[in-house]
């Protein structure tokens, strides 16, 4: 690639919130980045589930890379899918190009995790990019068509019997949305099945939903969901997920849509350089995200665990792929400086937030903890307050403010492709 | 399936400007009506290019089914693809079920014609459905990707021409939109490509575009088109699509998108009744656009030609769709009541109307021709007033202004599947 090499060179893998704000925090540094993703867009994943869920359309939710950094002129932005890296040669090989770099930011996510039984992706598919949602919204607004004109009565409870497996936010988010389009937006839509009569099956193996809130709050967040008639399974471990349906380990549920939301590992970078990780697969990282023995490379957001087993653990959520990615972007603008970075990264927890449905969530920051219409309200800025763009917020805060009032959905589209 | 069959049955096969107008017509008539559509949603074509061109996501133009009738109850609606009609037992089978009716409403339009070449729709897509225009989008702004880290200077150049087949309206819509991409959207985007140097050919077969419009128009179309920086070719007919370029009867053009809007050729539905039809394939109906030999089967829409050769022809565009779909349901309401249907069925012609681009459009009634900055707010107006639900009217009404206003589009998203 045609590049002026007398400038630092940058290379971030990866576009989602670790990465983006790497390059952000970069801005104002004498470098050039180039940002390789495999897709065109960054994706607003805390908001996926709605995307899914048929209330929002993908494009309210993510915006080309391109896009976001058009005025940022240090940055390049390459669309293609990172194959290797030759970690002697400080070489990126991504499609049909390679990049060379002085410093390496590996910001590549997470994956799902079926715990060593990838043949229940087909049946059991999980939530991590527009396209995952696609297909997910796919699956549920067809599970009804196939049900309106099913003639054997167990195909069509099955058509009808919707599994979600985890019950973390995304899980329980899914529950309460499935819940509501069952209820509220398909009431009165068919002529022959009973929407409403939809089973919704939340299963998690642990005791309790929501598990890193505290118990007040998972009860909350239990109860909300059975007064909106989801059942929820916890002790239920998933021992196979077929077509058909789910075995438990205490039981079976016949199924023809199941949604994982159980377990996350991270991207293979670790494999492209050859580093130590977690079982998780995250790559463990010195106190200043720094791969050890490598100074030049970085991995923040899902790619990475602190090697340290005493420090604090980073959750898997957006602020701290935040807040790693910015941290790293200024260590590097420091050292491309002569300066050092001397503080080690620290995570600052600032919330945790889960939606069970309309009118309801659970809210924890610090002591405080909101629950029910309060709870939601607050959901609700947050989110609207970290959508990228003018126009998105806009959009996602009017589709909301119509759905709310309506019980409508504005994207029950069935795309086939 | 389970029917009350004392009352006349109708079937309506395919949702589109036709069929639902058929359906809404026959509203608060003592009959049951089953409407077949293969998708879940009714397409507003008119608008399918700007989601073809990232400008409108695909749910603000397309509304599910059942929504739109869910209040009216003598309706159910299935989601099913048509395979066969029993004219004898008058039976329609779609994917699992069979449905008996009395009247039969055909209305399943057109498909793209590649003139016997159908070996030409890989390398140049069409634009019919929703699933068309995503697959479009994706090509457009893949090559944009594909361009940036291309290394050979003529691959380079083939991904960024883009060639559209044929001059009628929705070529010229997608030659000007496809031109205000790469001029505006895109300019400040990429580091390496020039997006305002992208050719884009708009090919004609025959001596001018818009070839339905008064030449006076057509003249001031291609003018605008090529103030755009669009080449106009006419007299240009296409002899062969492949995957790098058209070949055309004097001389060709190598490009990597290429995109179908020559035309269209109707749906099988005669081969399912095994009527006669015209060269298009559309079935050649009577007077009261019932087939002829069969008073109980009707066609609308791009499925049916008059048969009398000395009938003014009706155009293949919504308004006459809507007109005839109407006029059948009607006709088959007075016929369920015991009243014959005296008239038979005229065509009211209201406008001619295409768009170019940003401030230009071109809109003919009767004597009065429009061009230019006023054209263009008439066909807005025109369209967002025929678009179904005060939300998607306000929401692409929206997406409109803020396009205008910031030359962005808000749908650039490449979704994989």
């Amino acid at each position: 690639m045609d590049q002026i090499q007398n400038r630092p060179q940058i290379v971030v893998a990866g576009a989602g919130f670790g990465g983006m704000e790497a390059v952000r925090a970069l801005a104002r540094a004498p470098v050039d980045i180039t940002i390789i993703d495999q897709h065109n867009h960054h994706t607003f994943q805390p908001l996926l589930y709605q995307v899914a869920t048929a209330a929002l359309s993908s494009p309210d939710i993510a915006w080309p890379i391109r896009s976001i950094l058009r005025h940022q002129e240090n940055a390049r932005v390459v669309m293609a899918e990172v194959t290797g890296i030759d970690i002697a040669e400080r070489i990126v090989r991504a499609g049909p190009i390679e990049v060379a770099y002085d410093f390496l930011v590996l910001a590549t996510g997470a994956t799902h995790s079926y715990f060593g039984h990838d043949e229940w992706a087909e049946a059991a598919p999980g939530l991590k990019s527009v396209d995952d949602a696609l297909e997910i919204r796919r699956r549920i607004l067809l599970a009804f068509e196939h049900a309106e004109i099913a003639d054997n009565p167990a195909k069509r409870q099955r058509l009808l019997t919707f599994v979600i497996v985890g019950g973390g936010p995304t899980g329980v988010e899914m529950a309460g949305a499935i819940a509501e389009i069952a209820q509220h937006t398909l009431r009165s839509d068919f002529r022959r099945i009973d929407p409403g009569a939809a089973r919704i099956v939340l299963v998690e193996a642990g005791p309790r939903i929501l598990p890193t809130f505290p118990e007040r709050l998972s009860a909350y967040a239990q109860q909300s969901l059975e007064r909106m008639g989801v059942e929820v399974k916890t002790d239920s471990l998933v021992t196979d997920c077929r077509k058909d349906g789910v075995v438990l380990k205490n039981g079976g549920i016949d199924s023809e849509t199941i949604i994982w939301a159980a377990g996350v590992k991270a991207s293979p970078a670790a494999q492209w350089i050859g580093a130590k990780t977690d079982r998780a697969g995250r790559i463990k990282v010195g106190p200043h995200l720094e791969v050890p023995g490598h100074p030049e490379i970085f991995a923040v957001g899902d790619t990475a665990v602190l090697a340290d087993p005493d420090a604090p653990q980073i959750p898997g959520i957006a602020p701290a792929a935040k807040q790693m990615g910015k941290y790293v972007g200024r260590l590097i603008a420091a050292r491309a400086a002569g300066r050092e970075m001397p503080k080690p990264f620290t995570y600052r927890h600032f919330l945790d937030l889960a939606t069970v449905g309309r009118k309801s969530a659970v809210v924890r920051r610090g002591r405080l903890q909101l629950t029910g219409y309060l709870g939601w309200w607050f959901w609700g800025i947050a989110h609207i307050y970290f959508l990228i763009g003018v126009r998105n917020r806009f959009v996602v805060a009017l589709n909301w403010f119509w759905s709310y009032v309506t019980f409508q959905r504005g994207a029950r589209v069935i795309a086939e492709r």
